[in-house]
């Protein structure tokens, strides 16, 4: 036995009965906090669909949207109130380029915001108008930023002296005026690759040159915090930060935004980060994380009040037009309106943890292994969680650790879990890792549809051609 | 400035010097290491293919395949002295799934191991027959490992309890019996979701009941250790840990494997993995990633040949019939197989360290993060390394980093960059997140093949259905 495996042998020990006091009930969110409910001994969404029996129709594992959350998530974003008021909401792509979730949220006349020129394309393809897209990223292409010009889209922000010279030339190409914006990365913003350094004097020669070009339409300015904001005064405080430094913009170069781009970065009420101090505890000793507190989230119509008010408020003090505010929110949107489903395909109890190995792993839901994410064994909702299990998935890695300790009640093989939260980044992070996709289906009102199916073993290799090309003589 | 900024910033001033003095010039592998060269000014591969071109010629990004590279390591892995004294290879699939690699490797008489229904559909499809596949990992599906055993599968290896009994049963349904090994895991091992611990009283009863049972034919032991071993001392050490346990198990229940399959881990000549400390080091300091010694790492052949001549001693010494020893690499035999070709798309000098963005990042070459990876700008193989650059991909992540620090000549937008040794897990565990996947081309005695063709933006929605649903009344 090496030392490390000693020491958490008898820490595991000498804490087991503290640990075990402490979480005699394990918390977890119940199930109407996601739209669910128990009836006859089944786990069903509010119109009576079966859970369980979703695997039995589509397969393991599975993606399910559920219609009613992006309904509203989406209404509450859109409140007329807020557009009144100037704020206006652009859905970040990446987070979740499944047509059919996208279409849900542009029909509450929500905008796209897209960082490639795949998913400008996609915008375009599902209809959305050049007025309705802002292109962001450091990547992208010259061809996808002349269509964006063409399109007249609402705001083409630039990351770099480079991506600003880029955007201009295209635009003299195309001859019509490019929508931009400069992006900013202020301290504790995400910055690197990522905007201009706001301390650096190039911003300035920026904005000075982009207002004389004849090919550009300077509007903007974009931040995108990166880091989750979960409270209000985090929020207050990264406007705050904002609102500084278009003050002194404004002072070295006489411009003000026409539109203030505050970008997304809010959290979701039921997922979390997991603390290292977490991670390690539930890791060695099996003690439950915590879920975090859904009432204290802020949404991104708060976030859109909150910034329209401070704006507005800053501005009139100031004298100078109100900007329109934009925001580009993603995980707060999306990352409650799916959960995945998930068997069990094996209990292997002959090690120090027992482990289920689960048909969905890492492979598919990548942000599980770093953030609370609720489960519910819809095949065993009430016996007591005695004990604690390593849910590992199914490619051969050891890193495929979904949940390093999840107490549950005894699972058996055939198990559905329900991995909750998993609208964002879970599905355009997946991997064909050895199993092919699943397919994602929407529950609305009852119906269940299939709006993207699974990947067949005939698709993991189509794009292979001439499978025996010859050797050469 | 915080404490943590300004101690990095003290730290370079002190130590830049040194660091510059230390390094002024950097070690890098030779082009002819990878079957490179320069001529006219270009650098090409052994047939005259200028490596620059392929970019003009198929797209940025791009995946290049040497053919020659591939012949070479799959001859030598398979040389007939050693397939004559019995060691035999099984070429790990999910190193790399692409049917041209598998294609070109079984040609050399290679087995394949597969760990999927997935990639035993492709083992059978590429004409791979039953008794040169061996079937392993923790989630075979009952369906997989029924056509296994029709197929006579050389090896079914059973991960756990429950997974004998479930081979067991498709053994009977299917009224074959069952060529089955137990994969085991020694202490240093892979362990926790993979194979029966060592320790664990099951792998007697497993062992005992699988000899009974008439629809198993116990065949083989299988251990894995994960852990990449480099130098012969750690394969000799981890084969005596092998044959300590076969004695043990031996002595409790007079079976001796027939089969003896050793796994995989061995290490590619010229990459390795970076140490915390390196990483560190690299990423706040710049100071260079040392390269590995190419001549110091194990081979398949060298393994295979140290593992039979261990294994046929010990045998021999104890009168028991000596066990066909089997290999089960990946990474060993196509990592400096294939390189990744990107462009540079900007060239971001606003912060403390100037960013060049790629078109190609951790979406397509995650283990680069990790690993080093020799790269080399083809467009400017010959200025000072005067300056280090932090390579960032196009995804909107700041983990999107491939390099953190790499010295180089002046790098220019458009310049393109070969990253080396990209053959193992960068296309498996590529992801299409905001980007389609890249073509791979195969380079063959002066051909250019594509032999599996670029994502396109129809691909990406190709298995959406029905992408304007109707809204429930």
């Amino acid at each position: 036995m090496t030392f490390l495996s000693r020491v958490i042998t008898e820490g595991r020990d000498r804490l087991g009965p503290v640990v075990a006091q402490r979480q005699a009930k394990r918390v977890d969110f119940p199930l109407s906090q996601f739209g669910l409910r128990e009836r006859n001994g089944h786990v069903t969404d509010a119109h009576g669909v079966v859970l369980r029996e979703l695997v039995d129709e589509f397969g393991s594992p599975l993606h399910v949207v559920q219609a009613d959350a992006l309904r509203r998530n989406a209404a509450a974003a859109m409140a007329p109130s807020l557009a009144r008021r100037g704020a206006d909401v652009f859905f970040s792509y990446k987070t979740n380029p499944v047509p059919a979730v996208l279409e849900r949220l542009h029909r509450s006349g929500m905008g796209a915001e897209v960082i490639s020129a795949y998913e400008y394309w996609l915008a375009r393809r599902l209809g959305v108008p050049g007025h309705r897209i802002i292109y962001n990223g450091p990547a992208k292409s010259a061809e996808s930023v002349a269509a964006a010009i063409e399109d007249e889209a609402y705001l083409i922000n630039a990351n770099s002296v480079g991506d600003l010279a880029s955007i201009t030339a295209q635009a003299a190409a195309v001859g019509k005026r490019a929508n931009v914006g400069i992006r900013v990365a202020l301290p504790g913003m995400w910055a690197g690759q990522f905007g201009m350094d706001s301390g650096s004097i190039d911003v300035l020669s920026m904005v000075r040159e982009a207002r004389l070009s004849a090919d550009l339409n300077l509007r903007a300015l974009h931040f995108h915090r990166g880091i989750t904001m979960r409270r209000i005064d985090e929020v207050e405080e990264y406007l705050d930060d904002i609102l500084r430094f278009v003050d002194y913009l404004g002072a070295e170069t006489g411009w003000f935004p026409e539109v203030l781009d505050v970008g997304g970065s809010l959290s979701c009420p039921t997922t979390s980060g997991i603390s290292t101090k977490e991670f390690r505890l539930n890791r060695a000793l099996g003690t439950d994380i915590t879920p975090p507190d859904p009432r204290d989230c802020v949404t991104v119509g708060q976030m859109a009040e909150v910034s329209q008010a401070r704006i507005h408020a800053h501005f009139t003090a100031r004298d100078i037009p109100v900007p329109q505010v934009v925001l580009e929110p993603g995980r707060a949107l999306v990352a409650d309106t799916h959960f995945l489903l998930t068997s069990v395909l094996d209990v292997k109890a002959d090690g120090d943890i027992t482990h289920l190995v689960a048909d969905a792993g890492t492979n598919i839901a990548e942000s599980v292994t770093n953030e609370f994410h609720q489960l519910f064994n819809l095949s065993n909702m009430h016996g007591p969680a005695e004990d604690a299990y390593r849910i590992a998935g199914p490619i051969c890695t050891p890193a495929d650790v979904t949940y390093n300790n999840w107490r549950m009640a005894k699972p058996a093989v055939g198990d559905v879990l329900a991995i909750m939260d998993t609208g964002a980044y879970c599905i355009p992070f997946s991997t064909s890792f050895s199993f092919p996709r699943p397919p994602i289906v929407l529950l609305d009102a009852g119906r269940t549809v299939i709006v993207r199916r699974g990947e067949t073993f005939d698709d993991l290799v189509s794009r292979d051609i001439d499978l025996r090309v010859d050797e050469p003589k």
